[in-house]
């Protein structure tokens, strides 16, 4: 059952897309590059996700290259890192925070856009909004040369998987209102928030190399 | 001439999925992800290859996002590794074996989902199966910040495109039977490993490089 | 208004694929791979760009993996490098040039064949120029472990735009000839070598970074 194109869509993904640019110029502006240096990683990070997205929904060409009005809140996002940058210790927390935000945003947007798709089971809905949310950020860091941080230490990919599962499980109980969609974006940035707060992680591999880093660190 | 979606192409996706999961998840261990990480990357591994598929020859959503037996596949194959995993120096060996099977599972039941649509010519389903059978391990040492293995010492790609040319010759003479795919699959798995048990390689370019290197050791 | 399918389209995919896999061939012999990582980069540099367009402009198989054309120039490319190579000093600049040839060549070619398509917007059929002509190259640096030379010194992505837009605004107005092609070709090639030659860099962003370096060089 797929559902209208829904009128909060192009918001979310302006959202998205200027919040990301932001963090992916930041990015650029630590590893000091110039300025079309900054420029396309803003453009990267922002459009990448819903590039993916696009892509992988069959939506081509996708609306990250063909909408300028997602183009402009790149560009603006790119421009403002460039010429106003807060400095190099206040950036590193401006960037968690700016990618939470676009975390919430586009794991909620880009499910919302699988499912108006007639072809798109809700499992792959789902994932869609996952990659969405993750894309432009793995895109980012593996253009700036670090592992991407949906792969570091905090809870990052799980609280964009429960954000497109209630837009998802909502859409199938045909009770997706825009106050779902807005509190899924709310629960999503406030999880990421409170996990890098808090420093929570998930759980990680028990093994040698625990075993062994501890008896260096007792040796040592 | 495309052929009939074949029985074994479910049997292969599943195993190559899996098996590339456990690499992905193995890699992710070594390098100390947290349980998100590594499912991650278990399952950037397992299912990248055939959404790379499936992305190229207009298959989408790709089923390595919409079917739930394939991302069930995925996510034991990063669960397993992340609650059994072996003594840090047998898991080298093992991602080796293991990378080996989905190498040649995904080499064959790429290019034969390729066969499978009408507008993909044969030259296509041939680089369809290579990029499906590398495209996983790809993503997988990109994402964790190594360079590929594909481009590294042993023979990898040869034995994967070996394989995808025999599924599609045979297609093309109309003798495409289950014992000709399993053999090729056998047939990759055991190329690839001879070639690392031997050390295989192929040959390396000649120049400064090597030239230098062997005046540089033989001064010290 | 789509435009027919330029007589000129082949000729310049081909002299695209051709020195864009010498340049990937070049990296892989400088980085010491073996010869199916050499010939494996050269194909990854020599037909992503291209593959890149055609998935997101939705002309799928892309004609980089479907037309044996463009498989034999990445083939002889790659081979070219490996066979005969100059020496380690000479490579670096010999890159950059053909990295220009590609550039220049790619970005015509792209928002070329996008224009040829029905469904894609002038502002798209722009940027999947820039992403044909920055796609092989950025692909090829991701593989080989570097920061992609696009979005380091000096200026690259900008005259791949410049020449993308005169193709789309000529095509705008109707006036789209082979002379305006390879103008818009020479334009970008030109543009992209003196900006190396002078060392031309777009600007930098002010900030803490550059403060620090220079209190620190004054210091020192």
């Amino acid at each position: 059952m797929p559902i209208q194109f829904h009128s909060a869509q192009l918001a979310l993904d302006l959202v998205g897309v200027f919040v990301f640019a932001l963090s992916g110029g930041l990015v650029a502006v630590k590893k000091r590059f110039d300025l079309f240096g900054v420029l396309s990683l803003a453009l990267a990070t922002g459009l990448g996700g819903g590039i993916v997205r696009d892509v992988l929904i069959g939506a081509v060409p996708p609306v990250g290259i063909g909408d300028w009005r997602l183009l402009t809140a790149a560009i603006c996002g790119g421009l403002l890192t460039f010429i106003y940058h807060p400095g190099v210790e206040r950036i590193t927390r401006l960037v968690i925070v700016l990618d939470a935000v676009g975390l919430a945003v586009f794991a909620v947007a880009g499910s919302l856009k699988a499912l108006s798709l007639t072809n798109v089971p809700p499992t792959a809905a789902v994932l869609v909004g996952l990659m969405t949310a993750v894309g432009g950020g793995v895109i980012r860091d593996v253009l700036a040369g670090q592992v991407p941080e949906v792969l570091r230490r905090e809870l990052y990919a799980l609280p964009a998987l429960v954000g497109s599962t209630i837009v998802v499980v909502a859409a199938q109980l045909g009770s997706l209102t825009d106050w779902v969609l807005w509190s899924a974006v709310a629960f999503v940035f406030v999880v990421r928030i409170v996990a890098v707060r808090l420093d929570l992680s998930a759980p990680k591999p028990l093994g040698p190399g625990s075993f062994r880093g501890k008896k260096e660190a007792s040796v040592r």
